[in-house]
């Protein structure tokens, strides 16, 4: 790539537009998340932002890479807590990175470029945890019949349901979700 | 109550403005049934809405009635089978009910009048499947320490994670998620 021209690049500016962008995608949803917004909070001018990012959607897809990757869990802890940790990642995923309307956006596909990004950024999430789940299967650690993409699913799945029927995880609720998913459902063989 | 004044009601008004509340819920999500919107599509008069609900809450509650209760599944179908109905059920909630609109306005608590009328129609459709769960392990057609609460709970978020995901269920999605609540993931014992 050719050296940019003008000013060279400011490191701090880097930071502040990056830190800039995802705040505005907490506090405010994906619909807060563009060039003008950015550059005004981050208090660098539009031009800063377009030398870095040659439009919106690629801003979008640089705020969601600062979320970075979960750490995955020793293999060595036993399912069950293997299954929380996964449970409590979603919670995490809603509350503490995305927030709320990045999440309702996407279900709505309100904003479709954002759809796209935080599509792409959680199938990179899902086919790690997924290649986890199927080394666990290898290992004997899971059943041998366990749908990796079923599972990881289910586990993202859980806090959206919860969250839709009650606004918040209630005390329990992973437990109860940890029980299901460790133990289905099916009585034992007589 | 007393009899209403002026002219008497007319029935066939009641139903084109539970038809019009219930349309424009599914089109446009819940920030487009409101008492006017709702007039101006039944072609009635505000008044005539007015006389039937007394504020928005009574018409969002009276329009989320209309969806009714779902049919439960036959006693003596399988587990498997079961569990099939209620995942599937989660898409007709979303997809056909209440429309996506609908779902991610709850999730971001964007109109809170709505959050507390669908939270309370939801509930009531929760705990009658959560009734019928209990009914199955009483009977031992379910594990006998089946959490009923947790398995309606991800029979319901099940479909959100994966519309969050795919934007759609996929072929054979709904077959994993039964596979893994049927089964659980945990190796079995040697």
């Amino acid at each position: 790539m050719a050296p940019a021209r003008g000013r060279p690049r400011d490191p701090k500016a880097d930071d502040r537009i990056a830190a800039a962008a995802l705040a505005l995608l907490r506090e405010e949803g994906p619909g807060g998340v563009h060039v003008e917004a950015v550059a005004s909070r981050a208090q660098v001018a539009r031009t800063t932002v377009y030398r870095r990012y040659r439009n919106r959607a690629a801003l979008l897809a640089a705020t969601l890479d600062q979320l970075g990757d979960a750490p995955f869990p020793a293999p060595e802890l036993s399912v069950a807590d293997k299954l929380r940790w996964v449970t409590e990642q979603a919670v995490q995923l809603v509350e503490a990175q995305l927030g709320r309307g990045a999440v309702a956006a996407v279900l709505a596909d309100s904003d479709p470029e954002f759809t796209g990004a935080l599509r792409a950024h959680l199938e990179g999430q899902m086919r790690a945890l997924q290649g986890q789940i199927d080394a666990d299967v290898a290992a004997g650690r899971l059943r041998g019949d366990t749908d990796a993409e079923a599972l990881a699913g289910l586990a993202l799945g859980a806090y959206l349901g919860e969250l839709l029927r009650h606004g918040r995880a209630r005390n329990g609720w992973a437990d109860g979700v940890v029980g299901v998913l460790l133990h289905g459902t099916e009585p034992r063989q007589r």
